[in-house]
């Protein structure tokens, strides 16, 4: 494949995969390649299932550039066919399929590679004079068309803005425990400058590897821990952006009640409002102590009500997910059937003994069960007992598949499994109508279509004193003799179903992975839209010319961009 | 005195003093009274104080009503002087003294007080109709100049609105451990209709008997409670307002990643973007379990450090209130002297043993000192020696001062003494040149202009891993001899000097007392001007005839308002 050579390009990345996640020369364990044709196969008619070939970049038809960088440009910008299809669709499973249908109609024409705060500045200025839209792009790694630059016919060309020079923690403040890192670090790159000073950022969204701060801050990423400070959100003390209309930095403050929260504003934003060039982030130091628990219920109801109980406990912890029984099924978490609560604390301060006791004492009061002697090891001073139990048990295989999961999409895809996840939050009072009323319905989707039950698994990825975040993963067979096409627009039924069950049922249509182009109807949904007009105030006063990022979460004030991308297709 | 009659009013509020803090008929306590009238008498020259008289209504010059309600809302509008001047200013030390000089030249023409949302639509229509300014009046305890109508000429008329009617707690859910409460609910109102059901929304400011939660959420307020869940900000699942465009409400979600937050855009909105009616808020259980200490240190550098040890350990103590030695002088806790930490924690949920011993190991690292009986005391089971114990010792003397101290400054203003206090927030980092720097410039400021050493205390409000909410009360003398003008004019030139310190030594304008028009200048000082572009941008969205608040924040679209005010007089 032409992919595993170098590419003309001027990132300085390993080279990625331009059709699925991560690497594109990273490819799957045996074990995990058989795991997943066996439940491909599963879903398969007795004929068997067609495996699509990914594409090589010579089969993938761009159109000429529409616009040229001027001269003083040239170097950081690139129209090569690589860079151009590396930023065409984030890593949603419709943005997968419609490169393995060798589709990339809305390519970006060029791309941008500053490397400082002012070739940002210069490529706006030229942006806004050509009448060209821009696209920031952190990872790439969005799910929802965050990235891609179907902006329509309003636009003269579209330029996608890569952030990843920007990759520097600039400062390290150790007494306030913070650091001004530039937006276009990645994860691994960011931690790798804190460790030596005993630090991290201690935010692991699942796309860790492949995101960078800036779209942490763009999209609300959320963290990998369960409860209190988990958010992004809450981890931002300052941020500078470049906007159209120039700068918009704000204080370094551990707090602050001058007027609504400048940062507030910043954080969600999605690249509409301006490209965030680096920020002041709040840091902890790396925990030493660690207490842990796999909790097994006898219902549903049950684990939920255990889960509910601690999120309002005041105890914090910092791992409380609730795998339902279709998920510990799929994860194959204890003994595959049971719903389970992995129960987690860290300090980087004290022993959590008196922490997990009271959680246990709660977890108890609803009938959950644990292995006592595990508990008791995980308490073992870190480095030793306590560290490897961590990393074994319910917990460290629920990680294993945590991180790889996204690249099991890979196959799946290829073999027309349609498996993709949605996320929400609702207060308790509302979930167990919710969990029944989006498992019915995406399952009653899936069965409409395929002929076949529906599988829809949910898990909480984070919960909070009034409600949880609930995680769904649905599977379903596209149709499994090559007809990426036929998939597709499954996919395209169950996700405009899913859209509306979560909204129509009190959820958020999203808890961490954005609006971009694929939940506009729903966020059109959930907020007023007399809200939606004073943020369309905001944006014109910032960006009067309307090209940051069209059709994500908004459209510009004059401009009818509408959506576009996978769920809202313009053709 | 007039005020001690029932006003012609359409408030239904036992009747407030309209020139100081509380209610019209409270008065000091002896002690209280003879304490003051020492620390006055150290002020004062050897001729002693002359004491200023309250006003009556009767001394008011107030001009003639320019507007008059249309015959629907004939019922839920007031042009009484009373209603008037309770409506006039806010409770600063600048309202105040204007009113001891019989001055309310910017007083509201009259005044709405909405039963109902339609109620407050209505209104706003007739001011939009009218060229009336519109503000939006809660319990009227800004100290800021944020209620007051001082809209200069660009407008037709002012109109004060006055949510008091709208109290109710409408709902709620108990499994989410949240409310329904309307904006115009005061505090105490608001607790007792949440006590019942064993629940506390625990957002305890120092106003809080003459503040409201509408007020909380356009101010960003800071409630009693030292760390973690304190501001109102967190509190806030969910808002409903009224702008002149109509109706913006959000969902209710325990978290969300869908856009900017829209509530994070009305908390701290200061009445410039719309009227808030109602907010679904985020409830607590009733603490059950305290632990409690006060621990003495050898210097205030020693305190910090212990202050910024717990404030970094993830231990979240309710109180972590850092007294200097000045203000422990002023409020005589301990041996008047010794920097003092009062530490606190609460619990609903589990005995706080584990949490307080090591939050005591983390302050003797620091040499603090601390009565072992005590805490051992307050360790015992709620509603037995451990409320007793919480209630007396330096917390409680603290406490009692805490809520008092508003009262004490209806006599000191009297007497010419120039009391006053802001606030801020300020990394770590940045803490011991912004205390030294503060103190310095404040203090010097008062020595030039009284010729006698200023008084500068300061304490710890509130402490976030990142960095404390340092709080300054300074005292000086204005005269001394009956001329409040002076004294005026003194607290503006100290006040003009504290608000430079402020930002210019890297805090925030302020940390939980607003901007309103006091603090513009500090505001344009720390925040970008492409922001403030944005925020107007929203609010012409939103207001586009800038009716709301003109003044307070920013200046609405096209128009030039300033900030008017004490700080910024007009002539």
């Amino acid at each position: 494949m032409a992919t595993s050579q170098k590419p003309d390009t001027l990132s300085q990345r390993r080279p990625l995969s331009f059709w699925g996640w991560g690497y594109a020369d990273e490819s799957l364990r045996p074990d995990e390649e058989a795991s997943l044709r066996t439940l491909a196969g599963g879903l398969a008619s007795s004929d068997g299932l067609e495996e699509v070939a990914p594409p090589d970049i010579e089969e993938m038809t761009l159109a000429a550039p529409r616009i040229e960088a001027p001269g003083s440009l040239r170097e950081i910008v690139s129209a090569s066919p690589y860079d151009r299809l590396v930023h065409t669709y984030g890593k949603s499973y419709p943005d997968s399929i419609r490169m393995l249908l060798r589709e990339a109609n809305a390519a970006p024409d060029v791309v941008a590679f500053p490397k400082c705060e002012q070739d940002v500045v210069d490529v706006l200025d030229w942006a806004a004079g050509a009448n060209a839209a821009v696209v920031p792009f952190g990872g790439g790694s969005s799910v929802c068309g965050g990235v891609e630059p179907d902006v329509g016919d309003g636009y003269a060309a579209s330029i996608s803005l890569d952030t990843q020079y920007l990759g520097r923690v600039r400062e390290i403040d150790h007494a306030s425990r913070a650091a001004l890192i530039e937006a276009g670090a990645f994860g691994p790159e960011l931690e790798a400058q804190l460790r030596p000073h005993g630090l991290t950022l201690r935010h692991f969204p699942q796309s860790f590897e492949f995101s960078t701060l800036g779209g942490w801050i763009a999209t609300r990423s959320g963290g990998h821990y369960a409860s209190v400070y988990t958010h992004i959100d809450d981890f931002v003390e300052a941020t500078r952006s470049v906007t159209p209309r120039g700068v918009l930095e704000t204080r370094r403050l551990p707090g602050s009640g001058a007027g609504p929260s400048a940062d507030r504003m910043m954080l969600g934003s999605e690249g509409t409002l301006g490209v965030i060039t680096e920020a002041w982030m709040r840091l902890q130091h790396r925990p030493t102590h660690r207490a842990s628990a796999s909790v097994h219920f006898g219902s549903m109801n049950d684990a939920k009500e255990a889960v509910r109980a601690l999120s309002q406990s005041g105890l914090f912890p910092t791992n409380c997910r609730l795998l339902d029984p279709a998920e510990v099924a799929l994860n194959r978490v204890g003994d595959g059937q049971s719903p389970t609560v992995v129960l987690g604390f860290e300090s980087a301060d004290h022993p959590l003994g008196a922490w997990i006791e009271r959680a246990l004492e709660l977890v108890a009061d609803h009938g959950g069960a644990w292995d006592a002697e595990a508990v008791a090891r995980s308490l073992a001073p870190a480095g030793e007992a306590g560290t490897a139990e961590h990393r074994q048990g319910a917990a460290g295989a629920w990680r294993d598949a945590f991180l790889r999961m996204p690249y099991w999409r890979n196959l799946t895809n290829r073999l027309g499994l349609v498996l993709d996840t949605f996320e929400s939050a609702i207060p308790w009072s509302g979930f167990d109508a919710f969990y029944d009323g989006v498992r019915e319905r995406v399952g009653r989707t899936i069965t409409e279509l395929t002929g076949q039950p529906g599988f829809v698994s949910c898990r909480f990825t984070h919960v909070y004193p009034d409600g949880p975040a609930p995680y769904f993963t649905f599977v379903a067979l596209g149709s499994g003799n090559g007809d990426l096409r036929s998939a597709l627009s499954r996919w395209r039924e169950i996700k405009v179903a899913a859209n509306e069950a979560v909204v129509s049922l009190g959820g958020t249509i999203t808890h961490h992975h954005a609006v971009g182009r694929d939940h506009r109807t729903g966020y059109e949904g959930q907020t007023s839209a007399i809200f939606r007009e004073a943020l369309r105030g905001a944006k014109h006063a910032v960006d009067p010319g309307g090209i940051l990022n069209p059709g994500v979460l908004i459209d510009p004030a004059g401009r009818d961009v509408g959506a576009g991308g996978a769920v809202h297709p313009r053709s």
